[in-house]
């Protein structure tokens, strides 16, 4: 299989590229490192991208920036930068990447818990989160000859515990090799349309 | 109670204002009628309309705009229509109204069913919709003394079921009624970072 990896040098992506990159072709993308550059707020720059790959069985992107803040001090430039970069980055690496995805191949992107467990300053992140699962479920029923897409939403993860410990209170940290088997499943499996909540479920 | 109504002349909005407006004073704004003007796209009108209106006791949204198109045809320009109007609109309204918000008032937003139960041409819809219900829920851990905020999730009304119910197959519409209620529950009630889904539930 060939698969496009927006992402690949975070800790996520590294792991997911480590254990996919084992039986299928990655074609690594990132903002100035891997094998092409894109910068995922352009839709512009998206578009370039996939004109110079060209076709794929499968993409995966694990990036995207959000901004954290209290929401009293929250601007409107402030949230536009999750909606451009998480939000639309993704949407528009699905409008532009699917022309190039070959029947049967999937899209896998990346959101979080924060839209159904909300953290204080993270009103943008749990926006981009929560629109993240509604663009997935719908794109789902659109996607023509079965071609897939699904959403893996981590928890915070146990490498990044002792950063972001504190913003997650009460959170029990997840290990990155369960977070790689959700990816895994979504690019080797058969579903669409799915959210995979690893280390955490939205019923408390 | 000083309820601020934004989009009172639509169909939900009309029967909202008509029982709030048994007991308590409703200021009505809409785009180019009632007691106040705003234009929901636009941040800076949206700071007006506050420092017109002043202080209030709670605030009503049933208004926003998203576009509907197949997946395949969707621009960037159009995905920004439902971001700009009925998210970051109804976003600026909180951003902007909580300064003028008296303690213990509410904010009540309005979304719908598409990001959870999915039609076709709607990838924008379930966007938003899953946008507002992050933000609600996150907002809702942020507002302070006992400031207060929920959401509406109307299923197709009765009385559009001749215009959309072909969008909507399968769906047993709802009465304005129930939806009514809704709104009274948030405003009158206690209750904050609800969801509150009239005629449909997430658990299919």
């Amino acid at each position: 299989m060939k698969i496009v990896h927006i992402g690949a040098g975070g800790v996520i992506g590294r792991a997911v590229a480590e254990e996919l990159g084992k039986r299928h072709e990655i074609v690594r993308v990132n903002r100035s490192s891997g094998d092409f550059q894109v910068n995922m707020e352009d839709p512009a720059s998206i578009a370039r991208l996939f004109n110079q790959i060209g076709h794929f069985d499968s993409l995966i992107c694990t990036a995207g920036a959000v901004h954290f803040a209290p929401l009293a001090e929250f601007s409107v430039e402030q949230y536009s930068i999750g909606l451009k970069s998480k939000l639309m980055g993704q949407v528009n690496l699905v409008r532009s990447g699917r022309k190039y995805l070959r029947e049967g191949g999937s899209f896998t992107l990346t959101s979080g818990p924060t839209n159904e467990d909300p953290i204080p300053l993270g009103t943008s992140s749990a926006m981009v989160n929560g629109a993240l699962e509604g663009f997935v479920r719908s794109a789902a029923i659109e996607l023509q000859s079965d071609r897939r897409i699904n959403l893996v939403s981590p928890t915070m993860l146990e490498e990044s515990s002792s950063l972001y410990g504190s913003f997650f209170v009460g959170t029990k940290p997840v290990a990155t090799a369960d977070v790689v088997l959700a990816y895994v499943k979504s690019v080797e499996g058969r579903q669409t349309g799915c959210v995979y909540r690893v280390g955490w479920t939205r019923e408390r």
